[in-house]
């Protein structure tokens, strides 16, 4: 009865994320094989934009620094485009300090050489060779503007609370959104995700992508109260 | 004037198109490279699905093979919604027989065997061998089924008409439509694209992806009346 009338009684105050600088990160990044082919991770940046928008509702000033999409930029949202991992790391990098970043942009691990030229067919089966991208949220975790929470997203298909708190350890990041995309398609409406923090989980029930970034904004106004 | 009373005075009869079945193809493939990444050419869709629009405008009945992307089908077209470069070959094969086939996507060239979990960071940098994908417009020209007009699009960044010409003769196909994408990002608004036929080349200005979409359809209906 407590909970149901703090849920009904005293809604989140608007604007609890006012004077706060929230960077946002969504979408693939695309990256060149030649002029007209690329690698790339599923997304459809949905979740990503649901997020910035969630974000922006409560008041905070959100930079939304988005891969290849062909979404509309959420009201009250500043959006900055890119194509490559490299691009969005430098148009990171550009919008720091935050007071929070979201990661949660399918960054492509990885680059290779771009052809000048689009690769003719028939001159055999050509061999990628692959070289690791910059790692985002290790850059900002180990930047000197570190923003004080910092959030990174996950998509597993297996083992997904095991892989993200390891992820979390390894990366240093505040808080994992783990994403559970075994047996999905990409691209739905939808997320199964947990929260991996370093002191517990929470596991969120399957829900549509606009209640995740709605609940997820309301956890971190939340934490940045706290941590004022 | 003889020429502006005719465009302006005679439009082409509505309907040339009626009792013509036309396969469409348009968008990318992505060739998956574990459940998260893949391969794939760079095509917004749009200059396929305006197509497949003038089509059904000039009567045809219009199958629209689709890879992924998010674009509306277009009035009084059937869509059918692939993923991979064999999906594709699957459905169109699955299509036949047409009068006509207009193959647009930007199938990716080659696949590689796909990893059945994601592949894990920081295991080095592996290595993509590659493997060449079924060639629809070969497919299609070889076919006891070849539609009795058979068109293919090339998008060349450097000697484009040369290559087109080249792609034509090759591939077997009645047009080659050869659209010069050199220093253009692909998924604009325009193109400027040269009809590579047998007997000649016509080079059109740039224009509009709707205005290429109707131009190729009245010359469609032209030729399908001509050899009928």
């Amino acid at each position: 009865a407590a909970i149901e009338q703090h849920l009904a009684g005293t809604p989140p105050a608007p604007g609890r994320l006012a004077g706060r600088h929230v960077l946002v990160t969504a979408g693939p990044t695309h990256e060149p094989i030649d002029p007209v082919r690329y690698i790339a991770n599923r997304s459809s940046g949905r979740q990503g934009f649901a997020i910035a928008g969630a974000l922006a509702a409560e008041g905070a000033a959100v930079t939304l620094i988005a891969g290849p999409v062909t979404l509309d930029t959420p009201a009250g949202v500043e959006r900055v485009d890119v194509e490559t991992a490299q691009e969005m790391a430098n148009a990171v990098a550009k919008t720091l300090p935050a007071d929070a970043a979201v990661l949660v942009a399918a960054v492509a691990d990885w680059r290779t050489d771009a052809a000048p030229q689009k690769i003719k067919k028939g001159t055999g089966t050509p061999t990628l060779r692959l070289t690791e991208n910059p790692d985002i949220l290790t850059m900002l975790a180990t930047s000197p503007h570190r923003p004080r929470l910092l959030i990174g997203f996950a998509a597993e298909t297996d083992h997904v609370i095991e892989h993200a708190t390891a992820k979390r350890a390894k990366k240093g990041a505040d808080w994992i959104v783990a994403n559970d995309v075994s047996g999905d398609v990409m691209g739905g409406d939808a997320n199964t995700v947990h929260i991996i923090r370093a002191q517990d989980v929470e596991s969120w029930e399957k829900l549509p992508k606009s209640q995740v970034a709605t609940r997820l904004a309301t956890r971190i106004a939340d934490t940045l109260q706290e941590t004022a």
